[in-house]
């Protein structure tokens, strides 16, 4: 603390005053995290964070600007209140069986001063991981409606530290990340981006979040929101000289940032802090700055493992989405039954049912077909009123035989809705097509946003659209049909309030292993990130890793990681909708290293994160929600290492059989990455395991009771 | 012709030689009309428009500007093709039984240099009574997808004509009409200017469509266009130098003005023409122009007149929509319940029953109530996700009980959606609100659009908002729901293709006696105008003229027309969804004069225009569709006038009995507005009555055979 203190008398004595002369101070449950809260002499309102007495948030300052009115200076404290929450509460699926929700609350109601004494409440919440807050508008007689022009809320950092982080987008988070001091992501964003298409940069220079941090000294602070609901999303602007961020707020494209009225709040902005980083991964947080579930009956929610009609479209074998080659064909005008098929079409009747066939032979609960609706000819248009109709199968996907077939079988299908980003459509056809889900036994939707978005005003990431979101969750859950959303915003813990919003995409997935790679350590920094806000559809399972195998076309593609590795990523990238992304023949060929996806749960009622390091390395164990079946998943970035697993999660005095899919001693994810060895050891609770985990490898551990 | 040329001749050589080097000629059936096309040096399309061998548009520049491509110049003519069309088809509902259709055609299909060859076709259709063309841009292969930057069509005039027009806007058609010529109306109408509250005005200076015009030599010419499907809806850029107009789209917000994909068609763009100002009045060029009906039973689409919960709102009572004076109440959110209402609340079960009495008792079809749903505390808000819930009624408003009521009373109840412009929200109502309404025995909705357009990208008359009306009028039909639609974009004769979509309102209404008034020629300018593209719901039928009546609060405001003059509206103002606008309590005052109210029909086997002026008067027969019975009405402007009415409608050799409602002797609009007289006269269709009309005065007549 005194270094502290010095550092900001240097820098203005108003900022020391605030802190130390009217400061509202809030502790952890634990004791570890402070929060100083305090009013400047121009009456703003500022905070500080410190975890185990370092800061972690210098001061810094909060406020709202609106078009109407200011919201940020000219406040005294009316009222402060301080409580405790404790409950625990149960996930409709998850990581974890039970979530305990444990924190110190710190209300602030501020008055601004005037004759119309605005109020505005600030609402620190202290966990023993870490900090949300929130603005809070009452209803209050001379405020209704408010256009939100800038939330000032300030991250200042304490120094040069290393950010796992990508560029500020209002339409797209599918970017490659980069790992670099503060002081270097400008450049190295630069240098590391690779273009998807349909970017809307952010007008100043800025990341995204979740925004994974490790500081100089050692902590590890991830920085996002939670519950975002009726607002738009946040990126953070970056300061690299002063080393802080401030919230931007993603616009319309009339450079409004949002419409409320009153009462309202704002999301919870989140600063998860320890100095483990296994903490992060394990930080339930966010899930807890959520509102509760919505609905009162859930039994229809059921979490599945699923294959597809998908992977066989990217591997370079000319393989299409689209029935026909006609490049102008128009859902709903063109009559596609007339149209020549272009022979190259996989989502037909008959392949369909191999599908099936495989996935009920090897207990698969569900099969994704994409490209099996009237439109892919000719989709990618902002230009289209209608790109897709999604009760309009292809003249060679028979709907009802497959149904028939699917049900005979055990298996459901899963719904495809690529809307194209043409949200105000799909919101048109949201009822009809729910309606042609029911009508035909589809359960589940995987929802697509490729391309800019109509209305044309908005962004991915702008208020309209995470409204629209949220609605499409909401209309879904009337047909009991939960959702898989591709390309929407990255999420914020919503999954706990609708639960049928099962996963989404919202990064950089599994699919651009075939479109440039991802880096080894990508999936060693997306649970610090991405994963924060909630399950992503990443699309593991990819055996065959070199695309040359299918006919050298895509030769220089390849999955980069090693076949074990992805095994581990079923225990690294949880999802209650996960995908087993390779193609059935491959599965075959690979039978025994497909055992692993064939057992592994996607519901867990425990997890021990047992080794985690952003960006190199993670260990997890888990635990099966239907059985007292552990998992362990382990995988490393580029850099070959050796796992260190202990079993002390395994109850004491049993004994085990652990299966060990690994990477065989000479794999190597780019020379030799489908070299893997299977093994079985016994193992205690005392076992302590030395697994080496080659370059971008990984390691599967199935462990059963003898 | 000669002093035309020699006129050319002298602003540029290239003009003269496009019209008399190559033009490809049409003419109308009956000869009267000439078009002349042709292609100038440059290869840019021009025509002329010539009625009985005078110039009606001079030569004119057609052509389109897209983001991706000019299609203006560089043309040549690929193929010409002429052709005649003839046919008689039966409209619904509306002012004749049978209307021919009859036209010759020419279709000029161009082709731009290059290797890119793209095409383009030009349409013209010469009907005897006026001109229609449009673009057409069919499937070809370097043109896929295109953003509409300008139309450049042109409508050059052949001097300084008197215009009947009101100010381009984005968002409203709610204006005074300025009758001046070209080169006094930019003053004109700034004088004229009345504020609504949600004007976007256009970026130039210009006028909106339909537009009237009576030429310096007396030629009467009304330019419009039909159609309006896929595009966004069309102003005209006035030079008042040169006598010249253009087209000028509506842009959305990121000031593009369309997105089409080929192939596709602009709508057409109409000049009505003819020295006899009847004959504007009577055409059906642009119906004729629309595509027939889109469904294939319309037995459920039955016109109606109709009463209201309306009315009593703007007279100065203190009645209100909304049920509480809770100022930010919130429908979803709000227990309106347990609000205090506020007393002043007339949409509320007992006094709808009143209404349902009294509709019943006089034979009026329906009722419509206004402020029955959840939000009207505080609705009209660009700010909210949802000013109102159309499935909520508010607790005064028993719905069950009404339905039961109305049901054995034999009168319909007429549904109200006003959206508040938030048209994305509607759509995500529409069709819970659609099967409310058919739960409850609604099959008619008036809907609104009061205030800025949601998608905030979107104006009023921009092509989103021009595909979600024909969205709303296709749904409603599924459910067999008529639709009365206010603050829409003006119509462009889509009741012929979707005849649901029975009346609009797209013009300064009735409403507005209650808030500055209507002149009195604004209903001799109506006719000419707004209605050429459809019926309007003008909400007729204001026997209490003066507002004074109630309570002196309103006592600057009044009905710019005399009582008898309300009552001739129904005949010029014909609509298939008509209101008897005023008080039940008024109507038992009048009865006499109500019963040409409660006998009129709403729609009609034929219509014989007898005398017309825009801006100054109109009389007109029509004949009942399910009767042999004729009715007459005559208005007039604020001069005085007699009315000269020729009985030569009807069949010869019989007698009839005509009931006349007129001005009385003293009456006058301002002074003495109801003061009326009926009498009775035996009439044939030889008889010619001198009708006087008062001071903004009318007549309606009703005849029956003896």
């Amino acid at each position: 603390m005194t270094m502290h203190r010095l550092y900001i008398l240097l820098v203005g004595l108003f900022i020391s005053c605030a802190i130390t002369a009217e400061a509202h101070n809030l502790s952890s449950p634990d004791g570890n995290l402070n929060l100083e809260f305090a009013l400047d002499a121009q009456g703003q309102p500022v905070y500080r964070l410190l975890y185990k007495s370092k800061s972690v948030i210098e001061q810094s300052r909060l406020g709202l600007l609106f078009d109407e009115t200011s919201m940020t200076d000219g406040f005294t404290i009316k009222d402060v209140s301080i409580s405790e929450f404790d409950e625990v509460w149960n996930p409709v699926w998850g990581e974890y069986a039970q979530i305990r929700n444990h924190y110190n609350e710190m209300a602030v109601e501020l008055v601004q001063s005037g004759t119309r004494q605005r109020t505005m409440t600030l609402r620190f919440r202290l966990f023993n991981d870490g900090l949300g807050f929130r603005y809070e508008f009452p209803e209050q007689r001379f405020l209704n409606y408010l256009t939100v022009k800038d939330e000032l809320t300030e991250f200042n950092l304490t120094g040069d530290h290393t950010f796992y982080c990508i560029p500020g987008d209002y339409d797209t988070n599918e970017f490659a990340y980069t790992t670099a001091p503060i002081s270097q992501i400008r450049k190295g964003m630069e240098i590391n981006l690779r273009k998807k298409g349909y970017e809307s940069k952010a007008t100043s220079f800025s990341v995204q979040t979740p925004l994974q941090i490790k500081t100089t000294d050692g902590l590890y602070v991830n920085i996002h929101e939670a519950a975002l609901v009726g607002y738009s999303a946040m990126l953070l602007n970056v300061d690299d000289v002063k080393f802080s961020l401030n919230a931007h707020l993603t616009p319309d494209k009339n450079g409004k940032k949002g419409f409320v009225q009153l009462p309202f709040a704002t999301p919870w902005r989140t600063v998860i802090v320890s100095d483990d980083a296994r903490d992060i991964l394990a930080s339930q947080l966010i899930l807890n700055l959520n509102e509760p579930c919505a609905y009162d009956d859930v039994s229809w929610i059921k979490p599945m493992k699923f294959m597809g009609v998908w992977w066989e479209m990217f591997i370079g074998t000319g393989k299409t989405w689209a029935y026909s080659d006609k490049y102008n064909a128009k859902p709903g005008v063109t009559d596609y039954k007339a149209l020549p098929p272009n022979g190259h079409h996989p989502a037909n009747t008959a392949h369909v049912k191999e599908y099936i066939d495989f996935a009920s032979e090897n207990g698969i609960d569900a099969v994704l077909v994409e490209g099996w609706n009237e439109g892919w000819e000719d989709w990618g248009s902002y230009h289209k009123d209608r790109q897709f109709l999604f009760n309009k199968p292809y003249p060679d996907f028979d709907v009802e035989a497959l149904q028939a077939y699917a049900a005979s079988k055990g298996v459901k299908i899963i719904m495809h809705h690529e809307t194209a980003a043409n949200a105000s459509d799909y919101e048109l056809q949201m009822d009809d097509a729910f309606s042609y889900m029911n009508e035909h036994g589809y359960s589940a939707v995987k929802t697509g946003y490729v391309g800019y978005v109509i209305p044309r005003s908005e962004y991915h990431s702008s208020q309209w659209m995470n409204n629209h979101y949220i609605e499409v969750a909401r209309r879904a859950a009337r047909y009991h049909i939960m959702i898989d959303s591709h390309e929407a915003v990255r999420p914020t813990g919503l999954c706990r309030t609708y639960p049928n919003w099962m996963a989404q995409e919202s990064a950089r997935g599994g699919e651009f292993e075939s479109m440039g790679g991802n880096d080894p350590d990508h999936t060693a920094i997306l649970p610090f990130t991405r994963l924060k806000g909630g399950p992503m559809d990443y699309t593991p399972g990819i055996l065959q890793t070199q695309l040359s195998y299918y006919n050298g076309e895509k030769n220089d593609q390849f999955v980069h990681t090693t076949l074990a590795k992805q095994l581990a990523l079923y225990l690294t990238m949880p999802s209650p909708i996960q995908m087993a992304a390779d193609l059935p023949e491959n599965y075959r060929r690979f039978n025994d290293a497909f055992q692993f996806i064939r057992e592994v749960p996607v519901d867990w009622s425990d997890s021990k994160y047992l080794e985690a390091e952003p960006g190199d390395y993670i260990t997890v164990a888990r635990k099966d929600k239907n059985s007292d079946r552990w998992y362990v998943g382990a995988i490393t970035d580029e850099n070959e290492r050796t796992a260190i697993i202990k079993f002390d999660f395994l109850p004491a005095g049993k004994k085990y059989e652990a299966t060990i899919y690994e990477d065989a001693k000479d794999a190597h994810y780019q020379t030799n990455p489908m070299s893997y060895n299977i093994r079985k050891i016994k193992v205690t609770s005392k076992t302590v395991l030395k697994q080496r985990l080659a370059s971008s490898g990984g390691a599967a551990i199935s462990i059963r009771e003898l």
